[in-house]
């Protein structure tokens, strides 16, 4: 495996007050660079100072939105040990991503290596505060200086981090959602299931919309029958109806969560029966007037569990778990971050001490 | 309106040869920028050096593609003046996809004023060898340095510009397409009729494979049913049936392509009857096998009509119009590029002479 070079900061910034930091606001003192030339492939991983990267008015990313990133995060255990949360499958759905928007693969080994060596040289900005961490974001942004539409010959690797506060400060409250209608995330064929830019850029305008309405996020619709749920804001979306929880499966448009994948594999070491299957706005507004549904949340990597406390579409409300956090979702919520703090036992082998 | 400050090159660039010039490779020696912030509105039109826009790595337009752009050219006349082709169309339509995006819409007398000032600045760049012109590529790009999810404070709207060889250097040459039943450009609800990054990106796979078969550029189906025809790799696709031109219409998937609008009016004008409407692929492959299928082409800036010689699908091949350019094509190439090099008259007003 090649060597990373290093090129330490001369002088290293002031670090943000965890109990005011915002998500994704404040970049730590260094990152990771790897560039890519065809006929080359990738060369000189380096970590370098954090600091503005030049590029060319006419770079590829600026035009095609050829991107892909990754987003996972480094957590201060109270020994004060660093460990990460499965960083090798994001580097796995990050080839996956890759691939759907023809930028070549990374070696997993060296990629896991750069996250590693930049969260320790770096360790110092692991927050140690409950509920902090440091968010990893790895991405892939295509640099050729021309404007005509291919794949691009030459590519840049980063990773970047920045301390993260804790997503629920004042505890856990659930969200307020509606059915979108009108926007569509993600359709068969396209890049749904890839963790690239214009999956998010078609998001924006509906979660704004929602915004002004009064909701925090939006429950996307399948693009082609409008009828079936895939996720909702920026997660993944489970049920519990019926003793069951139900997750729509990974069918192209929606993103193989890795929480989510955390979820299921927890619920059903606990017993607790999951089936991926299509699920309609029909039956999960049905679900939720005759009491069937008896919880609902979004899983993602930044609020781990976040639960849906009310939807709404077209009109019909539904209150979800008396608009409180249902116990499953309480369940999976300590667990998983008990795990990713390193307060309860590890069975899966999902962390890495640094 | 703002003054526009001008800051001029120190040193200019040599020019590239029009003989060998590729398309979006050589930039020439000014920009112009303006950034936006909330609050405070586009502020500091400017035309500067042309070269790199440093951005920090957090810059969104990395992660989340919000950005949108557009293409249009500068033509050099016989008698030596310049001038573009329905501009103010463009900027419209890069308004059109600000709002879709969520980025704050440009004054379209600004935007204007900013393109023809920097293409009277770089007037030598416009190349006058017969089929050459000067590109011009607007665009808008979401600069906020933080990775949350959310519509960007800040923008950067830039225009550079590239001189451009010929498109059909050695004479018109119908291309090979196939109708691609994997992959998906768009869907309604999405941010197909928008010029932005997400939709490129999800072509280039696509566009990939084609190369591999031997084909020039792939046929769109539609995203909900994959029955109808949308556009053709980057561009409207037009077909002549039985006397009749056919083109898809604006559904909200499709891009609204000025070279399309502009094929439709000179069509129109000429007595030919013109139909926006949903085709199949079944119809236009049945219309092929019967020889319906006069003529079938593609439009858009770069190529103005790119006439298709040949169509799969799925193993059924058609070849079109003897595989040479169809009478009404190339009077429409004719027509559009003589209008556009100030050559024959342009009674819709058209150009814009600088």
């Amino acid at each position: 495996m090649e060597t990373i070079r290093v090129e330490r900061a001369k002088t290293l910034k002031e670090k943000p007050n965890p109990d005011t930091v915002k998500f994704g606001v404040s970049f730590t003192d260094h990152m990771f660079l790897m560039n890519y030339a065809d006929g080359k492939g990738w060369y000189d991983p380096r970590i370098v100072p954090y600091g503005p990267i030049p590029l060319e008015p006419s770079a590829m990313v600026f035009h095609y939105a050829q991107e892909i990133f990754e987003g996972l995060k480094a957590y201060r255990r109270a020994d004060g040990k660093v460990q990460l949360f499965r960083p090798r499958d994001n580097i796995r759905r990050l080839n996956t991503s890759a691939q759907r928007l023809c930028i070549p693969t990374l070696d997993e080994d060296l990629a896991l290596e750069a996250i590693c060596q930049l969260v320790r040289l770096d360790e110092s900005w692991v927050p140690s505060k409950e509920g902090t961490s440091l968010y990893i974001r790895p991405f892939i942004i295509a640099t050729d200086p021309t404007v005509g539409v291919h794949s691009s010959h030459t590519y840049l690797f980063a990773v970047i981090l920045c301390p993260v506060g804790s997503y629920y400060p004042e505890g856990i409250n659930p969200v307020k959602i509606f059915v979108e209608t009108e926007d569509v995330r993600a359709v068969r064929g396209g890049t749904g299931f890839a963790k690239t830019g214009g999956n998010y850029a078609a998001t924006i305008r509906a979660a704004e919309r929602a915004g002004q309405k009064g909701f925090t996020q939006v429950l996307w619709l399948d693009g082609v029958e409008r009828k079936y749920i895939e996720e909702v804001g920026t997660m993944n979306v489970l049920f519990k109806i019926n003793g069951e929880v139900v997750t729509p499966p990974l069918s192209g448009s929606i993103l193989a969560g890795i929480t989510r994948d955390s979820c299921i594999q927890l619920l059903r070491s606990w017993g607790v029966p999951v089936t991926e299957r299509k699920i309609t706005a029909v039956e999960l507004f049905a679900a939720g007037e005759s009491g069937a549904l008896e919880e609902a949340f979004g899983s993602g990597t930044a609020a781990v569990i976040s639960p849906i406390g009310e939807m709404d579409w077209d009109g019909r409300r539904v209150i979800v778990s008396g608009g409180k956090i249902g116990p499953l979702s309480q369940r999976l919520y300590d667990t998983l971050t008990g795990i990713q703090w390193g307060k309860v036992p590890d069975p899966f082998g999902w962390v890495l001490p640094l």
